[in-house]
């Protein structure tokens, strides 16, 4: 029998898919589930995203230009030009996904043995993606008390080796929900200049920015144009997560031509999900109120009304869509299984994602969960009830 | 400057690409360039494939299941039974496109320093997919005499050592349109057993089958479970090569649930394109045996005229859309290179593969070129007219 490979056998399942066959079970048992667990918005793609796709007129559905055809990738770049970003269509490559960028972004920069920094707790796959390109990611804890704010500069200098090659952060951050501020982009861009490293920074969350509080693109930092390196995606933005449409922007012409070679050996990404997202781009402003207004109250909600439940502690986030809830329970593993295994009100009970799978270093955040509030209020409420009712029932 | 990886570098860029610069100073010259480099078919996509997407009632373009749905998977079972191929559901995921499927089973199955033995010229692909895993390809020569059949089993033997994991084939062939014989699929049947290795096939082009002989999946062989993973995609079978949905298949549930690892990383397949495929596989065979009528007749035109010029040979394909051309010539870079710069009829040139690129092996496949018969008759008719007279004004 031959053998799978030793990276295959690394690879970590999906810490948020661990608990999936218990879902199921409480499914099958009549058990109405409410996800708190995944990044999954309930929120409406725009509608005239989904419009240009039935108003397409497509003969052949033909590979689209590797790179994302250059209409798509102009309308892109004014994109961001609104968002104060100055980047030309020859500065990024569409990608399938934020996910393929982020692939392309460590194949570009790091080689197997290679190190990349990054804050933890992260989003989970940054452990997949490394796994697969076997680079070794090298953990700085930010902390639940600080609101996961990034942790001192001297941390990251301290851990800066020959074979570090890059910082990843997630801004604003999953699971954390933090916002980073101008001077800590600032902190980052002095740091990777000094030890001419890569700054990749994930901004699919770039418009969740709550508060009035200001979202900083590293791609606007003076003097980091060849180390700056942005993942981005439609998927939180038009809640179009199944388009897979996201794309990997840099100024430094070395790095999107050596993406391109990855890009190219795929082919290209997907042409009807470009239609969908080139249109998406002509969203009203009035849309992404609507929606910021509406997490914001959910956020409130759902920060304030577990804080109420005894033990419970939150981090406030200001940005995206998750937050992090430290419980009076030792093992929320076992707790989130046991909430699926054992637990109901009404026949209706919640599913979330516990958060040491979101942490690199063992036996952090065993009592912390990570909630995705991408449910109406009305949900959120209900499963606020059953998170109260739970921890006091939940044999400790 | 931070620099990019040693993979990032070493990643080969696409043999069929290079040319594109040059194709590109052509038609701004005013030039119609007769596309024979690319395998995107002109054949019309099943109109139902795409009625599905406009008929589908979507508010919320969410994720799909990282496998694929279900009821997808059970389809695309059901149209392997089909065919003779006995799966389930759960012995496959769906991937974005092929492409990602032959990535999947890379990482499954080989780490970085392992071997993978190819019969060359193969898709030029698989060398982008070799170097950003990491693993190295160990190429066999097909010859161009022979029509690219299996290279004798004694070849493949001499090269297996303890780093060889694997054995690909394409089948039928992508640059070479040769199509395996039973007995040659045997043979590397026993061959892996033997050896222990995993064989994969890549059976994209599965439905073209031409001269009444029939494919023969490596699926279909027992023994092989454990062995056997299958590469697979919607994009030449029902010309929808933008959709990006393929598929990877094994029997063997420690490969699927290895390969399931490295999806989950990426979250979903297109969620689109897989209603869009879904439907495509209600395309009546009536469909197919148009298609396939018309690529012979376009082989048939193709081999007969190209064979008429001298001091051109032909290899005679049996599947696929693509055949190998032998030259007068010693460099068909230079040639190609050359159509496009410097040679018209009426205002009309040809772009074609120089199969070089195709063969791992240096200095192999010179003074040939790979063409694509993606074409309608007419305008094959005007690119053999064209080559004809290219090949007799070219100062070679
Ligand atoms: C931080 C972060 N980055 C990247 C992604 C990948 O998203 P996608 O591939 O859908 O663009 C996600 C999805 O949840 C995410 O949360
Ligand atoms: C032999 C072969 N395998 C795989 C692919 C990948 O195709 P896709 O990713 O569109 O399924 C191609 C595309 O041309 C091919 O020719």
């Amino acid at each position: 029998m031959p053998r799978i490979s030793k990276k295959g056998a690394q690879m970590p399942p999906s810490p948020i898919r661990k608990l999936v066959p218990f879902a199921e079970a409480a499914k099958k048992r009549g058990i109405k589930v409410l996800h708190l667990n995944i990044g999954q918005p309930d929120i409406k793609t725009p509608p005239q995203a989904l419009d240009a796709i039935k108003d397409a007129q497509i003969e052949v559905l033909a590979y689209s230009q590797t790179d994302g055809s250059e209409e798509y990738r102009t309308k892109i770049a004014a994109y961001y030009a609104k968002n104060g970003i100055a980047v030309t269509a020859n500065d990024l490559i569409v990608t399938t996904g934020g996910s393929e960028a982020l692939l392309f972004a460590l194949g570009t920069i790091l080689d197997p043995e290679d190190e990349i920094i990054i804050p933890e707790p992260f989003y989970a796959n940054y452990n997949g993606f490394a796994t697969s390109s076997g680079v070794t990611i090298k953990p700085i804890t930010s902390k639940f008390e600080d609101n996961f704010a990034l942790p001192p500069i001297s941390e990251f200098e301290a851990l800066i080796n020959e074979h570090t090659k890059a910082i990843l952060i997630c801004n604003p951050g999953n699971p954390t929900g933090y916002l980073y501020t101008h001077e800590e982009i600032l902190q980052l861009a002095e740091l990777v200049k000094k030890h001419d490293l890569f700054l990749i920074a994930d901004e699919v969350y770039r418009e969740f920015a709550y508060d009035g509080k200001q979202h900083h693109s590293i791609l606007k930092e003076p003097g980091l144009e060849n180390h700056a390196i942005v993942v981005d995606s439609v998927s939180k933005r038009y809640s179009m997560c199944g388009a897979r449409i996201g794309c990997m922007v840099s100024k430094n012409p070395e790095v999107i031509q050596t993406a391109l070679k990855f890009a190219q050996a795929r082919l290209s990404p997907p042409t009807l999900a470009q239609i969908a997202s080139e249109a998406a781009l002509e969203t009203p402003d009035s849309y992404f109120e609507e929606v910021v207004t509406e997490y914001v109250a959910r956020r409130n909600f759902l920060v304030s009304e577990l804080s109420k439940i005894e033990g419970v502690k939150v981090a406030k986030p200001n940005g995206a869509f998750y937050c992090i809830a430290e419980l009076p329970i030792k093992n929320a593993d076992h707790f989130a299984q046991w909430l699926l295994e054992n637990f109901e009100i009404d026949g209706e009970t919640v599913m979330v994602a516990p958060a040491a799978g979101f942490y690199a270093s063992e036996g952090l955040g065993q009592n912390q969960i990570r909630i995705a509030y991408v449910l109406n209020q009305e949900k959120l409420k209900n499963a606020v009830a059953i998170l109260a009712k739970a921890l006091k029932e939940y044999p400790n």
